[in-house]
């Protein structure tokens, strides 16, 4: 530019002077100039699908009218062109809200003020249900453009794909992009169709994926969490963010095994076991996919992208990769990366082209679903310290700030899943949930899942007649034996103190223990001492572990506590911290995560830039081994004290009274031998 | 470096000096270093696959014994460690040849001359047939490492992948790499099944896409050209460039129709047609390259890469584009790019994560055949003027030097094939393939195909008992043309000279022309003058594609012609002359080609660097289509005559005695409405 440096604008009488709101960006413009054109030379955020054409409805913004001595301007309905025909009829289509205008077929006459509102914003954002987690940004790998493509000429021999290519370079500056096999082989019919206009879609800017004769704006993503016991998927709509539906299957593999390593031994014992049992999750997925299409009323062939986590187990299957060498010692992953795909490469029949994103697993018993969890939680990105705890058969832990991240799985056993435990049960209809005992009369009340009476409210009989009271699932557990904590029935080392079926008939002998009759219908519903002792050996196992990341961490608190999974939304932290399964935090600081995992996979899917921060975040966590760490079996057995041996619970102290701390030997070794048993059959 | 810029190797008494050669380059190494990583330290260029461990035999040099003034060494064999271990191990083994060492375990002890043999080199060079044409740098896609893998280990949760890429990464310096699918499938198994030695084989320096247990060297790659006649394969070993075993097979497509528009009809006629024509072509491969490797006597597994050119229609047949938009106007390609896939892609069934690469095509009548044709014969690297001509029903002309660079296609139609000639006949046991007549005496004689007598020698007639005479293939037809015009029997319009039927039984008439006899068997061999026509406007439409590229070249005359495909190997170039198929050129320099398009598929599976040169250089080909040059008609009613209404031939003057030229509007009009009619039915 003659000069350099600045750039001078000369204010001819032609001139106008725009500011565009929120953002404050302003610059002057030629009368006739539109407001897409305005906005985008001042770097101004306006999305756009159809390249300024009044089809896609994307760019709308919301002329203001008045004095804005702020912005120094006078902003009048005048200074704009009045509603075009291409505009009229794309309100009379699809409708526009009073006071919106299309920025593509909308002129500067005058100054004027623009308010550009979020839903406009290429760069919006997606609101997510918890305001303290930070927001996703909608940014997908699956983007779709409309192009106009010259016609074939005798004169330029240029192959329709180069055509193609040249206008979406032209229209939209993507370069030197690639395109798949599929693409070609309906690109000349659908060029033919749509009159040389198409839609295109473009993965990651780098490669044309799909394409459609004619406008097309919508484009789906999956997020999936396969879990050992259900398979999750939310349909998104790429351009909105929005979830359009959702849906949830058993996953099909329980019928080779309740939890991963039956499974794993199922694998062992049966050649070709693993190919089962990839079919089978396969055959779920695809299932869930077809559903939640048919609920969102859209084709499965509409599905471009999907972002999937899951246990190291589940992962590797989904793949069609053995999962044995994860069945023992030193459980080996194949991979701990992220794992890009083709849908069909794992045997998915959505969009011919459609993309798969897998999470990358982090360490043996550490899988994409707790990747998906630390995604969604975000704690690497807070000062404050965050214990991150997902119970399943194995816990993952996860704990850090900014500065550091450590996890590890523990090896909890499936006690906290209902499993294990003589009355327990799956979370389910009938199933106990919510249990209360008087410290006096150590009678109990207790809520069933499907009913919101207490067993002594009036009508409970008939209203829970449907499903009867069948069992107690892991949250109505972990209460019943807090309760029974608080109560006196058992001691702070698991014990039943046996006097007290004396004055209750709720405390009876059984065998040379105790039992509690929680319940005693058309299914008994006893805790026993064995019960108990399963329960202090899972949560023995889950304090431990949390304990060995502090440890290495060193601490000694932690700032929040989070609980995810469908355990985690379930339980009652409170009674959680009584029995001690995680450390003592201010109660308000203890939270469900919710399904934290699945929200990691939507994240994924709606922000292609999560896809290398979890990356980066994966590369790196320091991952610990519980099994090869000397204070894991110390921790251990100090943890199996309810709430614990030795450690302090101030915050917990002030909410709840809890009873005074006696110690036993022998419930120790107990557990310590139990614990033993059950890592050597890992 | 303390001091910085020159490095000062200071020679102290424990250095020797080496020097390999060819290379002549030298350097003082530490007594005990090792051949390899001596040669290596100054960039000599040696192979090795198992990265130095005995194992692949790659990296033998021969070391020199000797006074070598020249280089100031006295090389002893006394300067070297005797055979080691391994060494002994390996020659047992493999063997070895006498003064070969593997300079991977053989120890510097003084001062030597090595030799590297140039197979022991990276990246050696690939002898081919023809020394005029560029050689082939041995540099594949697909290549061979062999690594040790750190074991995995509780206290490190490394992936086996990430485990497998740090060894990549340390031994072999491959940075970032990918990973297939497949390779995760087997991963786990093969790294214990060696183990925790693997060789793996890495694509394009980029992805992982095989790995076998312990050390394999060797690994196949296939060059196809897809004819719409013939597939013909040829498989390659990629770490020798050798071609182990080659086959072909007919085009089962044949019989959707003989050639090429046929076939684009029998899909407008049919619903699906495409479908079928492409699982057959598939299918077809597929047997092809199950055919050379049981040849070679490896498993179809075994190949990783594979190489494709063929014409426009079969180009798009192979990748499932419908190739419809080809049988008409504007004849729009689907993509003129090069394709890169998976084998599985195209339902290939070869190595579950073999790669594919296609080469580009040029234009709507100019295929990767033709890509393939250019990058063999390589006239873009020479300074003289070529022609290159792939004659098949279209005529693929190439014109050009390093400078520039034209192409086109020709309409000439099946008669160069046999076909549209009523004693025509395929290539093949039977056909009269060379004829020569007597000018004097007007009678033939000729060779066929299967049999080296010519008809007059002695033993012709039991000689060819068995195969009979059946027809007159390509060939044929043009030599017995060329022959009859310097016989006098056709005229310079190509009209039969009547008045010859009084002195020669040959000359036969027939209906209101003529005939000439060529045999009269039990298949009677007649040349008609539906014949002489059909050849006439064949060869009209070539020599008018050239011209309209030499008028756009700016040049009269060209320096060499290359005559590529099956027919362009069987052509008399003289004959071809005599009929002007061809403009006027030293006769010397008019050459088959051979399978050039075979071979450009063959040099870009050795050399990937040739795929980019081949991409760039197809770029930047001027497309002429003919049917939309104004001149290209007008040459062609001036190519009608024979061998040229107005062209000068000296150099054929030179070798051959032209009857004088004589001029018939008559026949032009003729032919000229001929073409017409041929163009409008494409």
């Amino acid at each position: 530019m003659p000069g350099g440096g600045a750039r001078v604008v000369d204010a001819v009488p032609d001139d106008a002077l725009v500011v565009f709101t929120p953002s404050g960006r302003r610059g002057r413009f030629a009368t006739g100039t539109t407001l897409l054109d305005a906005a985008r030379s001042l770097g101004v955020d306006i999305d756009s699908v159809c390249g300024g054409r009044a089809l896609c409805g994307r760019c709308q913004v919301e002329p203001a009218v008045g004095e804005f001595a702020k912005h120094g301007v006078s902003s009048r309905a005048e200074n704009l062109t009045p509603l075009s025909e291409t505009e009229r009829r794309y309100a009379d289509q699809n409708g526009i809200a009073p006071g919106r205008r299309l920025s593509c077929s909308t002129r500067i006459l005058g100054d004027l003020v623009i308010d550009v509102p979020a839903e406009s914003q290429v760069h919006r954002q997606v609101v997510r249900k918890r305001a303290e987690v930070h927001e996703i940004e909608l940014d997908p790998a699956v983007r779709v453009y409309y192009v106009e493509v010259q016609e074939p000429d005798m004169h330029d021999p240029a192959s329709d794909l180069r055509r193609l290519k040249e206008a979406l370079e032209f229209e939209w500056r993507l370069e030197r992009l690639g395109c798949d096999l599929e693409v070609l082989h309906g690109l000349q019919a659908a060029l033919r169709e749509g009159d040389w206009k198409v839609t295109v879609a473009v993965y990651e800017d780098r490669d044309i994926i799909a394409v459609w004769p004619g406008f097309h704006s919508r484009a789906f993503g999956l997020a999936v969490d396969v879990g050992s016991t259900t398979i999750a998927a939310h349909l998104c709509d790429l351009s909105s963010g929005e979830v359009v539906a959702s849906a949830g299957v058993m996953n099909p593999q329980i019928r080779f095994g309740e939890d991963l390593m039956s499974r794993v031994s199922y694998i062992m014992m049966h050649e070709g076991g693993e190919v089962e049992l990839t079919a089978a999750v396969r055959e779920a997925l695809q299932r869930l996919a077809t559903e939640v299409a048919a609920g969102a009323g859209i084709a499965v062939e509409s599905i471009l992208d999907v972002c999937i986590v899951g246990n190291p187990v589940m992962h590797h299957l989904l793949l069609g990769v053995n999962p044995i060498e994860l069945g023992g010692a030193p459980f080996a992953l194949a991979t701990d990366e992220a794992t890009r795909l083709r849908a069909r490469d794992i045997g998915l029949a959505l969009h011919p082209a459609a993309r798969v994103y897998v999470l990358p697993c982090i360490a043996g018993h550490v899988g994409a679903d707790a990747a998906g969890v630390i995604l969604s939680e975000a704690p690497y990105l807070r000062e404050e310290m965050n214990l991150v705890v997902d119970v399943g058969t194995n816990a993952e832990i996860v704990l850090g700030n900014r500065q550091r991240m450590l996890a590890c799985s523990s090896p909890t056993g499936p006690a906290f899943e209902g499993a294990q435990i003589s009355c327990g049960q799956r979370a389910a209809p009938g199933a106990v949930e919510r249990v209360r005992i008087d410290p006096k009369s150590l009678e109990p009340r207790f809520k069933i899942i499907g009913c919101d009476l207490w067993s002594d409210d009036a009508g409970f009989a008939e209203a829970t007649a449907a499903t009867g009271i069948t069992g107690v699932c892991g949250s109505g557990i972990i209460e019943a034996l807090a309760e029974m904590f608080l109560a006196g029935i058992i001691d702070s080392d698991g014990k039943f103190d046996g006097a007290l079926a004396e004055r209750s008939s709720r405390v009876v002998a059984d065998g040379r223990t105790f039992s509690y009759v929680l319940h005693d219908g058309e299914v008994a519903l006893r805790i026993t001492q064995n019960d108990v002792r399963a329960v202090q050996l899972a949560k023995a196992a889950l304090y431990a572990g949390v304990r060995l990341l502090m440890d290495r961490m060193r601490v000694d608190e932690v700032d929040r506590v989070r609980l995810a999974g469908a355990f985690g939304s379930h339980i009652d932290v409170k009674y959680a911290m009584v029995l001690g399964m995680v450390p003592d935090c201010t109660l308000e600081h203890v939270t469900s995560a919710g399904n934290a995992a699945g929200t990691g996979a939507r994240i994924t899917l709606l922000d292609r830039k999560a896809r290398d921060e979890i990356e980066e975040v994966v590369r790196r966590i320091e991952k610990v081994e519980t099994a090869v760490e000397p204070r894991f079996q110390e921790h251990f057995v100090e943890a199996m004290a309810i709430p614990h041996k030795s450690a302090e619970f101030p915050n917990l102290s002030r909410a709840v009274d809890l009873p005074a701390r006696k110690s036993s030997g022998d419930a120790i070794e107990t557990g310590a031998r139990g614990r033993r048993r059950r890592r050597q059959s890992r």
